[in-house]
């Protein structure tokens, strides 16, 4: 039963219970870790691509994206078919889907307590600290540029390969100072089914007392995205590592 | 002298001296460490885990599970026999308690000068942030499929078998990510020996100025991460993990 | 296309991305990481570091120094000519420029809300707690001595070669901890790419109400990593290590 | 040159300089750390013990134990001779002086602005929350008893050997959990060079301001930790482990 679609299904959706359910855990009203802070909310979302990136290679997508950005890039590089990719896609944005469903149950409760609807829609998906598109859009390439360059980097030939499970470690540690260093601005989508998916689920699921699912802005998380991995294929690609 | 029943009583009993430890050090009165925090709660579990696991393998317990729903999920998988599973269950719900029973010492002096109940019970055994048991269940069965579900992935075939310590390694850190994502609605018990251990060491001890030890609600973290284990097991089945 | 230069250049610019990143997103105004503290701080720098070494290796340059200091150290060792070893801290500060730059760009929108002209600079290079360049040297010095002597070791005989990988995330923890422990009185530069270049592009960039570039102090953190690395030289000479 | 001795005494020189620094730099005043907190504190402990350990190991002290209760206990397993343990436990305590010294010299001026005489004491070597001598004793053996117990076995045969550098790792995130969970009773010396070095430091210095360095409770992490140690051995040999 496994396959990329699955595994890429999968590993998203475990990526969105980490990382949607970290800024529940950290935002919403009465959780224990209320006010945990950003330092929590990054190693939710360090850890989230760790288990995601495990999780699809273990139910059947070696290559492990969980990144329709990271996709992107890759079939650029050859590494896909078009419909493999859009299938591949696909499946992750449904896995976001998923997980931002399952963040919603798990939280039960906790939306009721919480007033600030601004809050509420921060659990799902990102938004601008700033609202301008230009900049915004801008912040989104560069951060993913910045992700998806240097996971090439990590698994270029001149470094070697890596023994089993360090790889996943290594690009969740990027993950980490990725959100540390430049989530601020836009929340650090960097991942279109990261952003998509759970946008879907705020606007289907009944959030108690939630707002708008702000749709205005989410073409910046997925388009930027798009673009920073395709900029990532072509620096890659001119500086020889690919 | 080392069997499994050694490593599984000593291995708990290391976890929960960190972790019982790490709640303790946060919460009560005069400590150094006091109000450091969801950040540092999470750490201490974390290598709470590292060491549980060392100390369970080095102690005879090669399986390392430290946790009677992982013994469950694996009884399903035909790693155990029941009797075998049931043994290493109760050796599990001994070390719990006699790591909160070396907490409650460690920690003398100050619980006279922490007035509130409720910490004082939280450092040896979890609570719902809102008490709702359906809810809490739920809660509990979720986290404990994602750890279960997630540490079947990391030690599949497709991701190749890890060198030493790298292994206990990433099973902290995935826990590690728990606690930040998911821990904030029941304290992320994940694990019946982590709380009815500790849970009856808060009964029996003398812990100064004590209040009730929430036996109403025990069941949840002993039934949810049973439950989840069984889950996490019959889904690696389906998707060809295991 | 890939040469030393190149993956030096690459390298530090990046570092400079996450390690100016990080400043921005926790000191200026309306970022969502906002206050969100040292620890917040000198994990973002080390993940600078980790990324910048595997970005310099990809690209060409196999030693990865993406420091002056280190390069400095490593030409009295003898593993570089001199005009490579200028050639190669040109490249260095030229990258940290860049990054200066791309961080300006980044964070645009909050330039204009952050009226601490002092926390602006702080975002591109470093400056002291209390002005005493004798004793800010020292400080220089010897936090630099720390990293390369460290280092030295980390990658001497006895401890024996590292996998693949390994060595880059050693030493951001080596960084990590240098933040932690020494970083508070000069900023711990130890490394003058890492700071003359960001501040080049300080009085460069229109950076929005920006103050002075303090040039004053700008060759302390050039000066005191070279002989800090100069020391760390000697010392791991002197006890045998190289 | 390299000689155990050496590596002992310049392991822990290092070990001392990254724990007194960060104590140093989150709790003076006008440090860019200060009140960095808990989490702070620890990140900085466990690099100085990565980075003890490799300096050690690359200074000819293979066994690299940076502490005397390390040391005590194995010289119970007969890995030393007794005068060979003597002069080992020497030169650590002499490296603790010299880091002790060498943060005193680093952080100039800061002393001066703080008036706290415990927090100036507090930065050279551990004292009690609560004081009292058996139950702060207490804290010290079962803290150490932790340490050299999860030490032995993470090196023990059932483990299987450790990648080159991976083994320091896995005890310098030990040292991360003990002090998120057991530190704040007496501050986690479980080394008694940790805190003899740089209490002899802290009465020969004039470090600025300075009161008492409490000689009366330095017994207490000298002999708390031997005592733990030599217990760890025990129950490490009982178990079969060693």
């Amino acid at each position: 039963m496994a396959t990329p679609y699955l595994g890429e299904f999968l590993g998203v959706a475990t990526l969105i219970v980490f990382g949607d359910g970290v800024v529940a855990n950290t935002v919403l009203k009465k959780s224990k870790a209320e006010n945990a802070g950003w330092i929590n909310i990054i190693t939710g979302w360090m850890v989230g691509v760790l288990a995601g990136v495990f999780v699809a290679v273990a139910c059947g997508a070696p290559q492990a994206d969980i990144n329709p950005a990271v996709t992107f890039a890759k079939l650029l590089n050859g590494v896909y078919s078009t419909p493999d990719a859009i299938m591949i896609m696909i499946s992750q944005v449904a896995g976001g889907f998923v997980g931002g469903v399952l963040t919603w149950i798990f939280f039960r409760g906790h939306w009721e307590l919480t007033e600030d609807q601004g809050a509420k829609l921060a659990v799902f998906c990102t938004g601008p600290a700033i609202r301008n598109y230009t900049q915004n859009l801008f912040c989104e390439i560069l951060a993913t540029l910045m992700l998806v360059f240097v996971i090439f980097a990590m698994f270029s030939k001149p470094v070697g390969a890596m023994m089993p499970g360090f790889g996943p470690f290594m690009v969740a540690v990027l993950v980490w100072g990725l959100g540390a260093s430049l989530g601020g601005t836009t929340g650090y989508a960097m991942n279109p089914a990261r952003d998509l998916g759970p946008r879907i689920a705020h606007a289907i699921c009944p959030v108690y007392g939630k707002g708008s699912s702000d749709w205005a802005y989410s073409w910046v998380p997925v388009v930027g995205p798009l673009i920073g991995g395709g900029i990532a294929f072509a620096l890659a690609k001119g500086v020889g590592i690919l």
